[in-house]
């Protein structure tokens, strides 16, 4: 959350960079998955093993409005808490509104927000009452918002866009995100932007992923050991993984890519948190949090 | 939250109950989007169209390994912060052990934790330091977590594999699922389970969904007119649209499906909360809210 410009900055830079310099790395972005695993064995799983995200190097061409309803009506069809849909999609065209809100400029902006004022304004219109008002009903409407957004993200993908989903709404004075777009007061909580576009060049490489130890736990939880830590480290620092966000660390001076991610990347929490953020202010003033 | 096992009952039942009665109303479940859009474009499209949920109603039929596999690999593809994975996914195929865990069983279960642990132990693996001790941590890796979960249930779809996306973890007491899965006591929540089965019974029809008012704004908030939100009342209430939970509220003496919501399925809501609920002590305990 710190080093906000630094970060976006780096992150372009580094997408820019790494088309020259990894190429040698890269593996095809039609490979599939990992090689243990077998291949795809339908069209959908395809897609979701080419879902990649693109730092907000997008052209200013519009994506057209029959693709928007697709991604939409896509979007909507998530799994969610009875059926109540506590959540509100933002469509933002308007790409000066778009960079404003989220920090970043695509071909669309989708705002996905915990909103239970529709739902409110239901149970006014009909005589009743209705309380969203503790942090429970921000987690499970978090959920739905989420798994909405992700369904649009690979439908997007689906159609050959490409996506960032960012938290930039979140960086700097969050109150603007409420003013630009009017969002209710209460009850609604901006909580991950999509933004839809196409990239002004084609990444090299997919980011690759851990995949097993820490990530993935067989019947109860596993701590890793630690030789299962040291080659977690070296995964990290195994070029041709692209787990990294960057290949720059050993140039820096670090010994691992995890040292530089500690040290460079988050430095801003590497000591406890000594007073109240600004989204908790947020959240209690949403009404998402009981007293 | 509250009445949970009538809860649990009731959709179990009108599950069954609509096997019967709602033939005549029922649309094919590949039939694709609402007709006022244009047919799914591609297969992951037409995947997204027939996502549906299974309330329990699962066979005691195992998950082949390889497809568990196969949705692990895919979740893991979800965009995420800094490639940072702070989640973990607990597989438990233990049917009396998914049970106790999330309160239903089906073929397999993938339980979705925020989790930074290992990142964790990566930093003091490496003489460094990582607080991830306020609310905004919670807020991303929620928002990964999720997206992670909403791609494994889409891959489990295009497997012709069912789901149900449950937040049974919180209800009851939350510890016990600490204690069942040994799960670690700072920094890792348990956020939605996965359950994946195969139903007893097909679905007649899919749930319908709300698609512009209230739930689209564009460009920026609309909040409803009394003239929408009585069109709203009127799409819950229409049958052929199944947004409704069930088609009894009319005989049950409510004029409207809304009424139901309220009155019955919401009822515990009707009130504001007026102490601090077992959900925020959790996230208290876990180190997720800042002083």
């Amino acid at each position: 959350m710190r080093n906000q410009k630094n970060r976006r900055d780096f992150l372009k830079n580094s997408a820019m960079l790494s088309s020259g310099v990894i190429l040698g790395q890269a593996h095809s972005l039609h490979a599939g998955p990992p090689k243990k695993t077998t291949a795809p064995a339908n069209e959908t799983l395809t897609t979701l093993h080419k879902l990649r995200t693109i730092h907000g190097n997008f052209t200013d061409q519009a994506i057209p409005d029959d693709q928007i309803e697709q991604i939409l009506q896509a979007s909507i069809r998530a799994a969610n808490s009875s059926n109540m849909q506590t959540y509100s999609i933002v469509v933002v065209k308007d790409r000066e509104k778009m960079k404003r809100v989220c920090q970043y400029q695509g071909g669309c902006m989708l705002l996905y927000c915990v909103d239970y004022n529709r739902i409110k304004a239901s149970a006014a219109s009909l005589g009743h009452t209705y309380y969203p008002d503790s942090i429970g009903s921000l987690v499970v409407a978090g959920i739905n918002t989420a798994f909405a957004a992700q369904t649009a993200v690979i439908a997007a993908r689906s159609l050959g866009l490409d996506c960032l989903t960012t938290n930039g709404i979140h960086r700097g004075n969050m109150q603007r995100v409420w003013e630009i777009l009017d969002l209710p007061k209460e009850h609604c909580f901006p909580l991950i932007a999509v933004v839809i576009g196409y990239p002004t060049q084609e990444p090299d490489h997919l980011r690759g992923r851990l995949s097993d130890v820490g990530v993935i736990h067989r019947e109860s939880y596993h701590q890793p050991t630690p030789e299962e830590l040291e080659t977690v480290t070296r995964q990290y620092d195994n070029k041709e993984k692209h787990i990294a966000l960057n290949d720059s660390w050993g140039q820096q001076g670090h010994k691992h890519y995890l040292d530089w991610l500690f040290k460079v990347w988050l430095k801003g929490a590497a000591k406890p948190t000594e007073k109240e953020t600004q989204m908790l202010r947020m959240l209690k003033q949403c009404g998402f949090v009981e007293a």
